[in-house]
């Protein structure tokens, strides 16, 4: 674990170097009784769900850890700590994604097939959704049970996993199958959704848990909470907007919000700035798989002029985001919230 | 909530009164923006799957609280905050039931179509396990934050529900379809499904939350443990024994062991006892749906004398249970244990 404090490359080797330590931890874990096919099991499952992603919600702990030190080098324990960490929100993350595709009966994720279609796997993957929510407790219980901030861990990872499957609720209710009604989608509705689903466990989890680590106690940061929960929210408009707008082979998929029904921010915007006579196109072709429904559908957006709109909601949003930032009392937290920004301001992935 | 301390059916009562103010909190929790749809859904699922079994499991933490207590008057916070945690334990049987239906296919359950057959719930259902697993820890926030027993409580659910879904893991990866094979099957198979699945959140996990409740350190009670696992696999042991040898009618339901092709104790003390004609006769017939093939699987059990073979394994067991309670230094832990023994020896339901 040589070089902790190096290069972006170095960090991930470095990161990885914990998944391997962390996992052959679970293995051994003493509450469990193992025989050789469960361990294999497990082994196998982990490998398969948990590093295969960007690993940038888990890499930001350690970022943001770094700028709470400002600049100071980083002991091999604090390293290894953050990465933990790091790993719990990449575990979480995990369990989501792989119950996310049984419920949407998915057939690809990260590149590869999702679990539960893997063969032999089917809805055992179901449970093994459960074993990744519960190796984050053996994780936080094996490093930091002596930590004073230990409750404090337990908490904000029950309060986060609540509210994202509180999100994930209000977005399976309102696209119930049978029910679509696109009059109940309203930027409110996309803003709550996006902000429970998304923003709290991507943007607001990574940087509290930095902050535990740097003893900070988290009531006193809700404003940095806010930001984060708005940058968030930016976030996921980008992510709408290059469903339909972006270029599939920079974005690394094709989007299909228009397809599926979803609250997307452009069709958000759509309702709110189309005529009467637009509104009639956008029910009568939104959420239908065909592609000339689709087509129609894009033709709206680009008459609306939504790329114009959204040129302007992100540089709009960078402003508010920027004085809030700087509005903040500590550079180190500033310092935290601008590398997050930064990262993803204008980003085309 | 008058009477707390009175008979069994008010404590039902106080118990069901518990439940309606939980589901009050939950439902107005600020950790969530809710809207009239999401409560709704909230309501009507907690209804659906939480208040209706027996609350055996919830109930006892009551009861054990009460003997820990060696007959002194409750005082209605007490009897709240032991009902609280009861109910956590009813949660989190809810949230192992609705996912186990899903993962089993199944259609019943309490009388009632399973919570994802249920018209416009379907998939919907998984989270629904997911917010039902969210509610423990937010109970637990919510009243037993400043206690000074908090960590140990929530380091008591994380541990029980990983070795649930663990024991859950060996069950499912031990009766992968398609790779039916009964010489795996073996005692020690058994009791560690049994072991891990079901004995820890149903028989030791009540205890444990009473004795936190109790102001006792768990890590001095390793015994209390190990004899209520041993009591949780006697229970299994009755479950699987009358799910082919209880009468329908007192049982409650029909049971589908042999058709399931289960590691029940029954099929792994025939395979115990038989010659190798009669294992020709398990292997050609265990695990088929077909009627003639469980009657000639059932009359193998008979032949086997398993009926007797039951008989002396509850005595046994009846025994050395008890003479492991009366070896307990704490004659209220004692009086513990013996109210669930007592609850369970020759039940034949």
């Amino acid at each position: 674990m040589a070089n902790l404090n190096g290069t972006t490359s170095d960090l991930r080797t470095t990161f990885l170097g914990v998944y391997s330590v962390l996992k052959s931890e679970l293995l051994n874990d003493p509450a469990f009784e193992w025989t050789d096919d469960s361990r294999r099991w497990v082994d196998r499952m982990l490998d398969y769900n948990v590093p295969g992603g960007k690993l940038n919600r888990g890499l930001s702990v350690i970022d943001s850890y770094k700028l709470l030190k400002e600049g100071k080098e980083l002991t091999e324990d604090e390293v290894f700590l953050a990465s933990a960490l790091g790993w719990c929100i990449e575990w979480l993350q995990a369990y989501f994604l792989v119950l996310d595709d049984i419920m949407d009966n998915s057939h690809i994720r990260r590149g590869q097939l999702c679990w539960f279609r893997v063969p032999k796997v089917g809805m055992i993957a179901a449970n093994d959704s459960v074993l990744l929510r519960n190796h984050i407790p053996r994780i936080l219980k094996k490093h930091f049970r002596e930590k004073a901030y230990y409750v404090d861990l337990l908490d904000l990872f029950n309060e986060v996993e609540f509210q994202t499957a509180s999100g994930q609720m209000i977005d399976l209710i309102t696209t119930l199958e049978g029910e679509k009604d696109l009059s109940k989608y309203s930027l409110s509705l996309h803003r709550r959704i996006v902000q429970y689903k998304t923003a709290y466990y991507s943007f607001y989890l990574p940087v509290a848990c930095a902050l535990l680590m740097a003893g900070e106690n988290l009531d006193n940061h809700i404003d940095v909470k806010n930001i984060l929960i708005d940058m968030g929210i930016y976030f996921q408009v980008q992510d709408d907007y290059l469903d339909s707008f972006g270029e599939p082979e920079k974005v690394g998929k094709i989007g299909t919000d228009i397809e599926d029904f979803k609250c997307s921010w452009l069709v958000v915007k759509a309702l709110e700035r189309c005529s009467e006579e637009q509104k009639k196109i956008l029910f009568a072709h939104y959420g239908k798989a065909d592609a000339a429904d689709v087509a129609k559908v894009k033709a709206l957006y680009h008459e609306l002029d939504l790329q114009g709109v959204f040129a302007e909601y992100e540089s709009k949003s960078y402003e508010k985001l920027t004085s809030c930032i700087e509005a903040h009392p500590s550079k180190a937290v500033q310092s935290v919230l601008k590398s997050f920004l930064g990262k993803i301001y204008k980003r085309q992935k």
